[in-house]
């Protein structure tokens, strides 16, 4: 049994939801939305060397093999490539596929913002524990609003100190039955962050998921290894049926065990929620690059290079994006989905 | 006495009211606002040849001879050279020092909007005749809101059937007092539309404002002449003290006519007036370029060769112009000045 913790870390998401900067080949993950750093780049720094964790394993797309090596710098790491998306089940099994059968391996989405480290490496702490002890573990994000585009957990039994048992996961739900489970207590919201034996999740892949885990598995062992990257043969691993694996394992699984964690996560899923952990000054306005702004407040500004002004606007959303501009009130933000499909 | 009646446009103007498009060396008159063609480019279509008009007389600044030239385009027309901006009664000056004395002089600033060329013609037509029996003559815009952002003119005894004798000028009033004047009618907005025999301002000028007449008069004894641009002499046109044509001549003058006139005028100066003149579609909103909008009414986009999408916004103006950006309700349009002066 490995001392390490091996954190696997999710690169394969796009998505239009954080439209015009997120778009084709420029995801999400890689962006400067919080700070300097990417979200990827705050999730690499998130499992460092020096707190137990090896180097991390990066599953991603062929189209993001650059720009992943870009943002890692000189750190030490090694590629996954996905040769095509089939979602999360089958990434994880490339990584399950390559490990040790007695690592434990943390899954995290690259995308994601968590603001106490403190308390990640806490309820790690926690779940490493339970892993141990063959449960697959997630992580329970403790809800503070009745959010409705959350998967949501059931705890079931106490296991210790140290989280519980699921009870049940609980899709996307309809506003009233998130308030009604906000209410209650004993729900988290499913972050999306896994921690698990390989074996263990070998073993669970292989009685709940076999087709997926086989396809992922012929891929490895027919994959072509480039200094620290390995491309998944595509032939093999288009074979796996497309699942995350919420569906394909979690829900299906008997002995999966949440721990619950309040640790500052957001999913940064909208322009909204991004000027909301953004700084901003007095006025409530959060601006990146050059722009003025007069008796506006409220308003996330990002400039893209250009010189944006904004007269007596509050609450409103302006991103620029090379040619692109987008502008929005913050509260719409989940609509931005229209405008990215009219435009790409 | 000349048949004809000589247009004479005034392009010397700048100002900041529709910024970002309008800045530095891009006058308002240049812009198309409203169509295809420029404001300027309009104004030179109102008093074509076959309507009995002189080839028009070009007044702007050296900056714009360029622009002037390629707006013109093959239109016969002289320009008088303005070598520095000396307000509207010195630019006029030019053209009176270089006209016959009984040439009818049709003084016109280049960047109003008329909608209604019928009325205008059929206004210059009654100006015409009463500038024949040496009224100066100004057209009166008819009210139909009580504007605050512009000069009245109070009408006196009736000349026949063509205008009124001048009672007197009324600078930019109160709030109270513009609607006042509303309702008690017999005034009109001063839309700085001009008609007078030549001489008969020489005479005005000599008697009411000699030094800047003197001044322009030398400035165009003294001028170059390249091709059908005179460029006025800088040394002597800058003695000629600056002061509007308003100040300098029609409020000491006791001769002064107004001709009513429901001509569609717009003096274009906001780009809310922008919004309330363009073409707009169902929802609302007046679009120049690669616009897309969603679920958003009530909108002046105005994209500058970029695209701009818009998501749930009602009533802002969305300007592009090169680096720039400006975002602002429509009812804010004067403040517009402020993110003017901040960026140039």
């Amino acid at each position: 049994m490995t001392d390490l913790i091996q954190p696997v870390i999710l690169c394969g998401g796009a998505g239009t939801r954080l439209w015009p900067e997120s778009r084709g080949d420029r995801a999400k993950q890689f962006l400067p939305l919080t700070g300097a750093q990417s979200l990827f780049q705050q999730t690499l720094a998130r499992t460092p060397a020096d707190a137990g964790f090896a180097a991390p394993i990066i599953l991603c797309g062929a189209a993001h093999v650059a720009t992943v090596g870009e943002q890692i710098g000189a750190l030490q790491a090694s590629l996954l490539v996905e040769p095509m998306a089939r979602n999360t089940a089958a990434a994880i099994a490339l990584a399950v596929a390559r490990a040790d059968a007695d690592t434990l391996l943390l899954v995290m989405p690259s995308d994601h913002v968590i603001a106490d480290g403190a308390a990640f490496h806490a309820a790690i702490a926690k779940g490493a524990r339970l892993a141990q002890q063959d449960w697959i573990v997630t992580f329970g994000i403790t809800p503070d609003a009745p959010e409705t585009g959350f998967g949501y957990i059931a705890s079931g039994a106490a296991l210790g100190q140290d989280g519980f048992a699921v009870d049940r996961f609980i899709e996307k739900p309809p506003l009233a039955d998130a308030q009604a489970m906000l209410a209650a207590g004993g729900y988290s919201w499913n972050g999306g962050i896994f921690l698990f034996r390989a074996g263990r999740m070998r073993d669970a892949m292989l009685t709940h998921c076999r087709a997926i885990f086989e396809a992922a598995d012929r891929a490895v062992a027919a994959a072509i290894i480039d200094g620290d990257a390995l491309y998944a043969d595509a032939v093999h691993f288009a074979e796996a049926p497309s699942d995350s694996i919420d569906y394909a394992v979690m829900e299906k699984d008997d002995r999966v065990a949440v721990v619950p964690a309040a640790m500052g996560w957001s999913d940064l899923g909208s322009w909204q929620a991004v000027h909301t952990l953004a700084a901003q000054d007095a006025a409530g306005n959060a601006v990146t690059g050059d722009a003025f702004l007069h008796d506006s407040h409220n308003c996330l500004v990002r400039t893209g290079g250009k010189r944006v002004s904004l007269v007596g606007m509050d609450n409103v959303a302006v991103i620029v994006d090379g040619d692109d501009i987008l502008v929005m009130p913050l509260n719409r933000s989940q609509d931005v989905r229209v405008a990215a499909k009219a435009r790409e």
